[in-house]
Parts: C-alpha cells; sequence; structure tokens
C-alpha cells in the first residue's frame, strides 16, 4: 500500500489551517486539530486526518456550524445536559468534558449528556482529559447504525464506543478506549483495501449469516456486537451499544438507535428523527471523593505492575495494560513521523485545493 | 437431570431461617433473602439458593459477619466510599445502592464504592432498586480471579458483572446484567453436570490453548474475557472486567485482582492482600437531572418499541431488549414455582440439617 510519512507539525498546520477556513474560531480550530491529531499519533488512523474531508463535507453540506452556540441546557450539581448548537464534536466534547470537571470539583463527580453535535474523535482524548485533575474520565458517544443487534438483520446501532482513563502515580495511566463491535469499522477498511477477507464473527451477511466479506456494509450485511454470537456473548456486546446509545441520546435528546445521523454528508438524514443531531456522555470522578489519590495511585502502581507480570502464553511476548499499545505508538509517531495512505493523502489533497491551503 | 420444583414461599422460609439462624437481625434476614432469591425468580440458577451453603461456610469460617457494622467512612455530596465490616454482600449492597439513590436525590447522582465485602448475589437486583425512583442505576461487582487476560495463562480477573438498569414508560425497564466474560461460571457448571464439551471461545487450557473442556478451570485453564480471543475483541472483555475491578476495589480499598477473596470457604485467603474483602460498584442517575422524566421514558419506550421490532434473522423469532428473558421467566416462575437440582436440593437438607430447619 502506497503511503508517505508526514510529522506532527506538518499535519497540525494543515488541518488547523482547514478549521480556520471553514470559519472556526483560532481557539475552536486549536482545539478541534488537537482532538482530531491524537488520533493519528495514537495509531487510530480511520478516526484522524482520514475523517478531516468528511467534516469539511458535512460543513458544506450545513450539517456542522463552525461558530456554533454550545449551551448548556439543564444541570444540576453533579449533572447537565450541553447542546452542541450543531458544532464540530471535537469542539463539543471537551466542551462538554471540562463541564463534567468542573462538576466533580465542587460536588465529587460530574456527568454531562450532550445533544445536537457531530462526531467527536477518539472517545479516549476526552476521557484522558480528566487524568490531570487526579479524576477518572469516562466518554462514549452514539454513531450512525452499522451495527445488528443479537439475533436481528436490521442495522440498529453505531460502534458506540466507550473510553476510561483512570491515573496511576509512577506507572502511566489505564486508558481502554473500545468500540462495542467486535471489530471497528475501520479494521474493515484495511482488509477492504488489501481485497482480505474478515475473519468469522466480525459481520454477517444481508440474511444474518456468518460471513468474511471484508464488504458485506455495502451489501446490506451488518457489523456485529462484542462477542460475535448469542454462544459467545453478542447479546453482551448489544447490551453495550445500547446503554452508550441510550446515555449519550435518549438522556440528552440527541437521535438515538437506528435514527443517529450518518458521517458522510451524502447520505441523506434519517426520517422522523427523534432527537437532535449525535449524542455524547461523559463523566468524570475525583479520587479523592473516594479515599485519597495518593493510596489510590500506590494501588494501581501495584495493579499495573502485577497485571504487566501475568504470566504470557508461550507464543506471546508480554500481557499489555489497556492504553500500552497507543502509548508506545505515540511515542514512535512523535519521532519517526506519521504514515498516511495515498488514498487519505488524495482527499487531503482536494481539501487543500478547494481551501487554497498547501498540505506540505 | 433430576430436579424439584418450589414455590418462592417455601424456598423464602427456609432462606429467611437460615439467615436468621446465622445471627442476622429480622431486617438483614430479609434483605438478604429478597436479593438471594431475585436471582432464582429470574432464572439465574447460579446465583441463588444454590449458593447459600457457602455463604453458610464462609460464616461458619468467620469470614461473613452476620451483624456487621456497616460505615461510610468517606463521602462528598456525590461518593461516598462504604466499609461493608465483612458482612453478607447481599446485605451490604443494598445499603450502599440506596445510599447512591439519596445522593442522586440531592445532587443528581450517587456514586458508592464498597470495601470489605462478600458476593452479592446478582447485579441486576442492586441496580433495579433505582428504577422506582426515576433513576438509571448501575452496579458491578469484583470477584475471586477465573478468568485470564488477553495473551496470559494466568488466572487475574473474576467474572465482574455490570448491570445497568434504566426507566421506561408503558413499556418494561431496560435492565442489562452480565459477566465480562464469554461465558459465565454458572454455564460451564451445566455443561459439567451434563459432562458435555463447551463451545470454543469460553475456556482455554494451562497453556492459554483454546479448549472445550467444561471442567478446564479445575486443570489451571481459564474463562475468557468478553470476545474469546484477540482477533475477536477479548481485550475489551479484559477491558471491561478491569474497570469493573478497579472501580469496586481500588476505588474502594478493597482486595483487587488475583487477590480477591475466594467464595468457596475451603479456598485458603490469598496472601498479601491489598485491601479488604471484596469490592462493589454502585451508581444512580436521576433522569429529571438531565432531562424531564416523562420525555425521557416517552422517548425509551420508542427506544425499545423500534428494536423489538427491528428485523429478526430468518431463523429466530424475534429481536430482544436486554431484560426480556429475565422478566419472561420470573412470571413463569412465581405461578409455576423454581426448579432446583438435586445436588442444590442436597446441599440446602444439610444446612437445614446443621441449623435444624425443615427445607418441605
Amino acid at each position: 500500500m502506497n503511503e508517505q510519512t508526514f510529522s506532527y507539525e506538518q499535519l497540525y498546520q494543515f488541518t488547523h489551517s482547514v478549521f480556520s477556513k471553514m470559519g472556526c474560531s483560532e481557539a475552536d480550530a486549536t482545539i478541534a486539530t488537537n482532538t482530531l491529531l491524537s488520533a493519528d499519533i495514537r495509531g487510530i488512523d480511520s478516526h484522524g486526518v482520514a475523517r478531516l474531508g468528511g467534516y469539511v463535507r458535512l460543513w458544506e453540506a450545513k450539517r456542522i456550524n463552525a461558530t456554533p452556540s454550545i449551551k448548556i441546557v439543564h444541570e444540576t450539581p453533579s449533572t447537565a445536559v450541553v447542546d452542541g448548537g450543531a458544532g464540530l464534536g471535537l469542539v463539543v466534547a471537551p466542551f462538554a468534558m471540562q463541564l463534567a470537571i468542573d462538576k466533580a470539583k465542587n460536588v465529587g463527580t460530574g456527568w454531562v449528556s450532550v445533544k445536537n453535535s457531530n462526531h467527536f474523535g477518539i472517545a479516549g482524548y476526552h476521557a484522558m482529559m480528566a487524568l490531570e485533575h487526579d479524576m477518572i474520565g469516562i466518554a462514549m458517544t452514539n454513531a450512525s447504525a452499522l451495527v445488528a443487534p443479537t439475533f436481528s438483520v436490521e442495522k440498529m446501532l453505531g460502534t458506540n464506543p466507550i473510553a476510561v482513563a483512570i491515573p496511576a502515580g509512577k506507572e502511566p495511566p489505564f486508558v481502554a478506549d473500545f468500540a462495542t463491535t467486535t471489530a471497528a469499522n475501520g479494521k474493515l477498511e484495511i482488509l477492504q483495501r488489501k481485497n482480505a477477507d474478515t475473519p468469522i464473527g466480525w459481520v454477517q451477511d444481508k440474511d444474518g449469516n456468518p460471513s468474511t466479506d471484508a464488504n458485506a456494509l455495502k451489501k446490506q450485511g451488518a457489523l456485529l456486537p462484542l462477542g460475535s454470537d448469542r454462544e459467545h456473548g453478542s447479546h453482551k456486546g448489544y447490551a453495550l451499544g445500547s446503554i452508550v446509545d441510550i446515555f449519550s441520546a435518549v438522556l440528552s435528546g440527541a437521535s438515538y438507535g437506528p435514527w443517529a445521523p450518518p458521517f458522510p454528508a451524502y447520505i441523506p438524514m434519517p426520517e422522523n428523527m427523534p432527537g437532535e443531531g449525535l449524542g455524547h456522555f461523559f463523566g468524570a470522578m475525583r479520587i479523592d471523593a473516594f479515599r485519597s489519590a495518593e493510596d489510590f495511585k500506590s494501588n494501581m502502581d501495584n495493579w499495573i505492575t502485577r497485571f504487566r507480570a501475568a504470566k504470557p502464553a508461550d507464543r506471546y511476548d508480554r500481557v499489555l495494560i489497556p492504553g500500552d499499545p497507543e502509548r508506545e505508538m505515540e511515542a514512535i509517531r512523535m519521532k519517526e513521523g506519521i504514515p498516511i495512505v495515498q488514498s487519505v493523502i488524495n482527499d487531503l489533497l482536494e481539501v487543500g485545493e478547494s481551501f487554497k491551503i498547501q498540505l506540505l
């Protein structure tokens, strides 16, 4: 596969210029760029600059407002609902997560559900905002329907990710960030480019039969909930995806389930949407609202050290802690640059041309 | 398999008498009985009276205190840590969940982490306590280590269940309650009694190879996290089980990971335990801390109706909502009685004999 390597600074300049040309304020362009590129540096290539063109097309279609009025529409000491004003999720989400953190400072925890937003990048970035405050951070979002519930052939849920970031002391933090499906859609896209099959258990065909077709989604097939099939617990993955949908969208008044707005701007909006835009859900829990942060972090160091020392099976080197692969990738990419595949480069060149911005 | 059917009232009388003879107060015996039997009526046979003998043996071994001093050891407006005083988890958990509900009444949400407790029955029972208050309820617990993290052969985590109960309007509530493993340990026990194999993906052998041996755990094998293997997302099930362990035990100061205390009283306690007893975590979120409960419940009715109407694959009747199977089982068992297998009856007869209580 053809690819070219870019430095973080190159991608930063380009992305920031694109958001500025869309009309974002200087502050918002900076927040959106930081959020978006956190995916590329952590190795989640499907959620970084690969999506920049998609955001631009949503803005062109007037589904994204570059100068949104982001408002708190309801709140209590520990909760709020935020109306994202149809803004970039990349900007709305950090606002809402910061609000959760502020509430946690006051009453121990903060929980914010968001409506009228758009795709927010990687969930892990928002959850990790809590870490520097000695808080546990939680972030989730609903997304357009690609996933069939257990027993169904109809796509009803998005890949609905959950991220949880937990601070440690000397050890790096525990950062879990995962789609509630067996495989993320980005993994299918990689196989499509290679013309390769998926393992059984990732997708089903239009009749609900097991399939290995990486293009199954384009043929009325569906992604499968974590667990793959009933015998292997797909009803649990279906429940998890549902909880994310309800916390993000029903609790806020966003559009849920099969009515979640699509990311590709060429797909028409669903009819009879029951709420406004996409939904997110954020949580922040102050560690010292439970016990001394020092004791907690010392126990977390012990937890992490012990799990990392768990005996691996012969064919594996070591046992990983959630967050290890992304942190290791970040260290490499900040030094060696970020490889971008040619199809994404072509899309970025097109975006650059329309805004008269040079990619290099 | 030999079994006999008992009415709810028969099991109630017997169980209540056993807890009373252990020295529980009238109030605690009632709470413990309600909690324990909620498993039997909902069809979670592994977590109901089948465990009563186990609780008695833990009490005999002085690992359970029938008259515990349950204390709030730290709190903020939205959080608390509870010390369960080595009491029955069946009693400690409802205390802590009620505390979460009370805090939610005041500041919108309540979050309670518990240490120094024991096995708490089914997580769903505690989460469902929130429903009548128009709140979302969340419950989870750590448990003794039976599960190997992805890439590992060592058992490091319990089956660590998560329950989330969400109120609806005219529709019954959404109630998810699941172990963060591919299969719960209770399902292995059923196969052991039938001398049958497990599907691939439930357990691994002592070297970390895929296995179909329902007795694998007795041969240094392990249960697998939800997802079964790396290719099917077991790192997500491992992350979920870890989050439950950390929220329940590290946040409270209970004993975590491989040091979680065992349920069978004949297994020695782990050495160098880093905390006190088993840990739980509870949450309650007031719906109207986010939006009007009426609007939310009307949207939930729409969510449930729409998902129930999702097109099933030809070989299935219908798509289920989390909580449907257990609610349907409860309706049947309250009418027709609760079937108990002979091995459990024998254990109950033994318990009854030691306390001079008749089972029938």
